[in-house]
Order: structure tokens, then sequence, then C-alpha cells
């Protein structure tokens, strides 16, 4: 592949940056990989910001710093950040360290291109329609299209505008000026980035009706039907429905197949929020009684950078319609997108985003994907679903431990610990308010000794509780005793 | 920094894994590094999308592949990318390749946490206070506040939509039902993020006008306040005015204290889009004369991405502000942003963005800086415009070729080729036709040959031309002469 070009050759890696790119690998193998996935180590070497201000050097200077200096800063950062793939680590919903979908960050980060044409991303613009045919095929969508976002509430955000647009294309040029209210339904407790979507695209989060669930957290679908009524006696216009596949704290999921029903009945677009629980998909074992419908809907957000470890960032939008991402979105600007190029320009798929420039986000989950298999996928899924089960059956035996729901859809398993002191008393006046403030200080006990990393939140009236949730596959059962009987150490004086 | 955890001490990296994670190192050091930056290497070794698939093993199978087969895999994907680090990479308005950048972007993905709180990414949180207080001291702003984004569209999409909270924070409840019409003022050389941003937020592209520019593609304010006047008259609402400053194509700069008078005058927000041009922020030598009254801005969208050599994605949004980005965005999720934390949790600024999960784009610029210090990126930006007027001289003395505009203001220098068989033609009728086709024939050999990659545009009724951009300080007078030389060879019998 040489290109025979005349002129000098130049030295294209001098050996003394050769040598800083091998000291960065090694930093990042022992003190990132290595130390950051080790049991014994601290998840988090916690500092309060103003202490950790003065530990860093973060200042920039007008003189350069030379490799050593870079190196320390490089460990430094590592030192100070938090572990995220420590076994350990359950704050979030991401966790673990998948060596192959690092693999392909690395890469991506060194190839840096962006994905809006196959003229400069080939090899991505074909791997990504490879990826997201599949993702479609997973979910059951024949046909479709789809597009990987920054996050998945951008993914969300993406779906309330290619409804709204195919509700009424107009909107694109008009806007909504002199339009009758447009209305979002999304239950209580489904994620905040739809509120922040409709807020952004005009619709105001007031028009976002917030839909009743059940004590499992699951949306009441009559209740859907009913505000729904009540939206249109109004004289607005309903015309979207958010499902969630997995919600962020109790891990709920909406009954897909019913809200299908109402949605066809009232012409509703149908998007399910499977940016948590969208993993399930790939569980031949738990499959079924979690997402049974989602086939039906209009569109979907799944987030391997969650349940699937692949990596911030990785969300994929996907729908089941076509042109419409396109239409929706498109701006034809000749400077990028010229017509008269001498390769098929359909596959310049950038105008389908509302993005310009957009990373490279498939490569690292192909690459994972590859290394797995689809058999590893659904051995991982049917592995942290069942891990979960061995959670709830634990947290259930135990003296001091309250499951908030007995029976957990995904893999978030949330409980009180309630310290001997408060055992018994749940008819005092402030036992509530008691209770409320245990997990904030089991919390603060826990980063400040660093051995696990754990959430903790309140919701609707009952005070604060746990919330375990997990993505990542490896995790032991022993991990989980730990967890319990670590919770409880830190908090049995409380 | 020990957890003196019980339970059995895993192998954190077993032996075969730390194996395959050397042998990618040596991928990317080999392929994607060397000979990515090797400029007798081609840029791309060009396939028609169709053979390409048959080249590439793209298949996600059901059972798991093996090392040797995931490196393969890797190898090919190099081999077939384009290779936006090549010296002779001049396609997009980034190119190039840091190698302090990319050990940031390497151990940011390693780490790989989320920007919102302070408790998963402590280092990144005050970083990037850092990074944001020093870049809106360059632009000028005392105080104000800012947050990095997935690339400028999204920046300038925040523009849009902070601008629009601060005239009428009910929108964000009510949405824009019922309101008079919103109308955004951006030159027809502006960027077609404005237009996207637009018609995402409701307000709808109509509502976007298209202010004039003169000759050299600047702004034209006279033309701007006419055009704000008429939409006032018509019972519309200015309330937003974007200049360019560096726009796409021709790198034209808008009179920045011209428009922030209009801006002043009609109380109207002013936000500049520096997503290109605004590395010139940091040239000793060219700032006054391009960005002259950018403090006055309310906001700015800035991509270190592009100019700057940061890598994919990369750009920050800065206002002037305090406060507006958070009440703009804000959900309180108290899942969260718990207020009962045992930290300040101002310190968790992730309730600013449209976003939940926030990849750290800072670490890898933070780095670079460090490496450079502030003098580096002075003469880095000195360099780039200083070869622009090179290749600026070079073009105007060489037969055959003609500049768009005789004294461009960023790195893009836009011009035609002018084959033999066209030269002294300017006036027969099918001139402007058969001079369109050059520009898109000779780019057709170029990716054949693979020497060089260069794009081109035509723009209002002008036919096809060059636009040679650079964002790279290590581009050599060489390079540039090789461009020219090189569109001669490819174009000379057309
Ligand atoms: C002037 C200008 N603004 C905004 C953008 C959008 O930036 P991004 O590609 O990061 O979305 C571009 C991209 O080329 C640009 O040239
Ligand atoms: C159910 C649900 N939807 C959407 C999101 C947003 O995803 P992201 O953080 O990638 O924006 C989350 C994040 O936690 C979530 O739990």
């Amino acid at each position: 592949t040489s290109a025979n070009v005349k002129g000098p050759k130049k030295d294209p890696l001098p050996k003394d940056e050769e040598d800083f790119l091998k000291a960065v690998f090694q930093v990042i193998l022992e003190d990132g990989i290595r130390k950051g996935r080790d049991i014994t180590q601290k998840v988090v070497d916690f500092h309060q910001p103003d202490e950790l201000k003065t530990l860093l050097d973060l200042e920039i200077r007008d003189a350069p710093e030379d490799h050593q200096g870079l190196i320390k800063h490089m460990k430094d950062t590592v030192k100070y950040s938090v572990r995220t793939s420590h076994p350990r680590f359950f704050n979030q919903l991401f966790s673990g360290q998948n060596s192959y979908a690092l693999a392909g960050q690395w890469l991506t980060e060194t190839l840096n291109t962006s994905q809006y044409t196959f003229e400069v991303a080939p090899v991505f613009t074909i791997m990504e329609n490879v990826v997201l045919h599949k993702m479609r095929d997973i979910v059951g969508y024949t046909g479709g299209d789809g597009i990987f976002c920054p996050g998945g509430s951008i993914s969300n955000l993406y779906a309330l505008n290619v409804a709204r647009y195919r509700y009424m294309p107009d909107i694109k040029k008009t806007g909504l000026f002199g339009l009758p209210r447009l209305v979002v339904f999304t239950s209580k407790q489904s994620h905040y980035s739809i509120k922040k979507a409709a807020s952004v695209l005009g619709i105001g989060t007031n028009n976002v009706v917030l839909v009743n669930c059940d004590e499992r957290g699951k949306m009441i679908t009559s209740d859907l039907e009913a505000q729904i009524l009540r939206v249109k006696a109004e004289g607005a216009v309903p015309f979207f429905v958010n499902c969630t596949a997995g919600t962020t704290v109790l891990g709920a999921y909406d009954p897909l197949e019913e809200v299908a029903n109402v949605c066809e009945k009232h012409g509703l677009w149908m998007h399910v929020d499977a940016a948590w629980g969208g993993g399930v998909m790939m569980s031949p074992k738990y499959r079924a009684s979690r997402v049974r419908g989602v086939e039906r809907s209009d569109s979907i957000t799944w987030n391997p950078h969650k349940m699937m470890g692949a990596g911030q960032q990785c969300s994929a939008f996907l729908l089941k319609h076509e042109n419409l991402l396109q239409h929706c979105h498109e701006a034809k600007a000749k400077y990028l997108f010229q017509q008269d190029k001498f390769y098929d320009v359909s596959y310049d798929t950038g105008d389908k985003s509302m993005q310009c420039g957009r990373k490279v986000d498939v490569f690292k989950l192909w690459l994972m994907w590859k290394a797995k298999g689809n058999q590893g996928f659904h051995q991982d899924m049917d592995a942290i679903f069942d891990k979960t089960r061995y959670l709830v059956e634990k947290v259930k035996a135990r003296e001091g431990f309250k499951l908030v729901l007995d029976e957990p859809e995904c893999s978030n398993v949330c409980f009180w610990y309630i310290p001997p002191s408060l055992r018994g008393k749940e008819d005092e006046a402030d036992y509530k308010d008691k209770l409320h403030q245990v997990a904030p200080k089991i919390k603060e006990r826990m980063v400040l000794s660093g051995t696990m990393l754990v959430g903790y939140q309140p919701l609707g009236n009952k005070p604060n509780f746990f919330r375990q949730v997990f993505s990542s596959p490896t995790v032991t059962e022993e991990d989980l005793d730990f967890l319990v009987d670590e919770i409880e150490r830190l908090g049995e004086d409380l």
C-alpha cells in the first residue's frame, strides 16, 4: 500500500515519542487495568474536592512539561480516580472492564475519524450498518433504521424528535408555533431524560404526563389510557408514549404488549427506553418474561455501554421505520454530502444525525461481540439475571435487611439496611426519618474505607435505600456476600 | 491503598488476556501510529462499499473468535480505514495525531467513567472546571460557566437552548405553544448545525433567518439589522444571533464587534460559533485581526478536536452567564444527584447537561496542553496561520490555479484547478459546467491513488472548488508543494 511519493522520508514516530507511548501503555496495563481490577485494592481513594485540588497539579503553565512529568500526571489521575472496573464497583449502571471492548476503544481513538461519510469512515460505516441491523433483528424489527448516539438521553431525544416529525413533518420547518399542545406519556418511574428531551424540543415538561405505576414500578396501562383520553378532551394532542424496559431505580419492565395495544388504538408512537434493561433481549432464559411485545414498538433506545459492558459511550437508537431519520434531520450540506461522488452516497449516513462530526462508537461493541460470539452474550445476560436471584434470596433471608421489591425483574436489588437500634421500631414516629439517614451515613463510611461502591436514593415517600445494580457477568456470589456483610459492618452501630 | 478485603485473591489480569492486550498495543503502535503517520504510505486503500464488504469479515457468529482472529480483524480495520493522521490528510476540519492527546484518550477509555458526579469522576470534575475556566479566560469572559459536549453541533444546540431559556424561562415547562414566533439569525455561510438545532428545538428552520455575507463570506451587519427590524415588524421575536468565527468552507470570521453592537442595541443573545476557527484565540499574531470583540458575546462553541488536534470528540460550550446551564437543564434526579452526600455537591455538575452519562472529553486536552504548555499552542496556531499564507502565495503564483478568496482568514484555502483544456475559455457557455466536473474527477483519482485527501464543494453559484484546510501544525511547506503538484498531475488531462 505504498503511495510511492517523492520527498524525504520523515521519521513518522521519533524514538522519544515511541518510548513515551510505551511508558503510557505500562501505566495503563499496570495501574489502569491490573490494579483497577484487583479486589484487594481500594475502589476509590477519596479526598474532599478542596484537598484533591492540592494533591493534583492541574494548572496549565506557559512552559511544556517533560515525559516524566506527564507520566506522573497519568499515574496521579489513575490513583485518585474511581476504579469502575473494580469487582466491587456497583455504583452506576455500568461496571466491569472488558478487554476486547477496551482494545476496540483504543484503536478507535487511534484511528480518530468521524462517522459521517463512507469517504472518511469506510470500515465503520459498513460496520455500523451490520451491528445496527443485528440489533434490530434481536429487537424483532424487520427492516428499519438506526444510529449510534452519545448516550441514552440523546437516543431518547431522537425518539421524540422523529416521532414528532412523523406526526407532522412541517414542524421541522415551521416549529411548534400556533400548534395545539403536543403531549408525551411516560411512567412516574421512567428516566428523567424524557423530561429533559421534552424541554429541549420545545414541548415543555408540563406536557410530559407521568403515568402511574403499580407497586412494582410498572406502568399501569389503564391509567395511561385514562390520561390519553383526558388530554384529548382538553384539546391537546397525544403523540408519544415512552415505556421503560428496566427502570433506573427499581429495574421494572413496563408491560409492553398492553402498552402496544393502547398505542395502536390511539395511533401513538411507542418508544421503548431499554437503555438499561435492553440486554435482557439477549437472554434466552429471561427475555420473554421481561420484554414480550418489544417488537411492536416504533423505536427503542438500547445502551450497550450499560449492561453489555461496551464502555462509555455506546447507545443505539433503533427504529422500525425507514427514511424517517434521514428526512427528519437532513440538511444536505454540500461541503460534506456531495452528491457527485464516485461511490454510492447512500453509504454517507451522517445526515441522519443531529450531529455533524460523530465519534465512532461501534467498533468496540463489534469487537467484543466477535470475541464473545452471540453465545457469550446469551450466557452473560443469563448470568447477570441469575446472580440477581442469588442476591435477592440472600437479602430476604438476612436479619436487618429488607427488600423494596420482593421480585425485582432487572439486576437492580433495592433494599434497606436496618441497624439494630431501629429494628422493631417501625411504628415510632421518627422511624422513617432515622432510616432515611442510615444509607447516606453508610455510604460515607463506604467511600472513605474504599472497599466497595453502591448507590442509594429515596423514592416517592420511601426513605433512602440502597440500589445494588450490576451489569458485569463476572460478579461472583462472593462479591454479593461481601456486599451484604460490608453494609452490616459499616452500619451496625448506627 | 489496599482495601484489606477478605476473600480469595483472583488474578485480575490473566496471562492470555495480558498477551492479547500487548498484541493490540503492537498493532496500534505499528499499524495505527507508525504506518498511519508515514508519508510513504497511502492515505487510503479505497474499495467500493460492496467490495469492501467482501474484504472484511464483519459478520457476528454464535461462537466466539480467538485472539489471533481478533488481531487480524484489528489489522484489517486499520488497513481499510482512512489514515486521518497521515501528513497529507486534508479532507476534514481535523487532522494530525498528537501522541499526548492520544495517550489521554487511551487512559480515559481505560478508566471508563461518566462525568456527571464528583463521586465517580473526582479528578475529571475538577479538571473540567480548570480547563473550562482557562478557556473562558482566553475568550475573555470573567466568571461564567461551560460544559464539554459531544461535538460542536450539540454545543450550538446548547447555545440556542440556554438563550431561549434566558429569554423566557417558562418555555422549559410550557413549551413553545401559544408563543409568538422566536427567530434566530445566522449568516448564509454559517454551519448547518444552527438550522438542525433550530428544528430539534421546535423553532423550525423557517425561523432561522440567513443573513447575507460579503464577497469574503463575512456577515453583513447592516443586513443583520435590517432583518431584525423586518422580523420585529412581522410581530415575531428575534432572540439569538449566531456569528461564525471561521466558516466551514471559506474560513471567514464574522465582524464580532459590529455584531455585538447590534445585539446590544436589540437585546439579543450573541453566540459565536468558533468550532472551527476558535484556535486563533491562542495565536498572539493573528488573534486580534480575527476575533476582536469575542469577549462581548454571551456564549461560544470552541472545538479543540478540530484545530487543536485533541481527537474526536472534544467541544466546549462556554458562556458568560452563571447558573443558566444548571437552571435550564436541571431535572434534580434523586438517584444521582442526592443532596445528602457528605461532600460539596456543587461539584456534581451533571445536571447542567442535557445528557445523563457523559463521556470524559477533557483529559486528553488537558494532558496535551500540559505537554505543550501555553507556549506550544501559541506557536502551533501561529504556524497554522503562517503556512496558510505560504499556500495562498503559492496558489496565486501558479498557472492553472485560481483562488476563491484572495485573502483567506482561517486555514481554509479554497481554489479551482483549471486544466489546460479549459484555460482562457471563461467566456464559453459551458465553462462553469465543465469546471464543476473537474474537482470531483480529480478527487476520484486522488482517492484511488491514495496519495492525499482534500475536499471539494460548490458554493452558491460557484462551481466545485477544492477546500484545502489544515489543522495540524506539523504540515510542512513540502506537503503544501506536493498538494499543488499532485492536483495538477491528477487533473492536467481533463
Ligand atoms: C463552523 C462550524 N460549526 C460547527 C460545526 C459542527 O461541529 P461538530 O462536527 O463537532 O458537530 C462545524 C463542523 O464542521 C463547523 O465547521
Ligand atoms: C432507563 C434509562 N434511560 C435512559 C438513561 C440515560 O442513558 P445515558 O446515561 O446513556 O444518557 C438511563 C441512565 O441511567 C436510564 O437508566
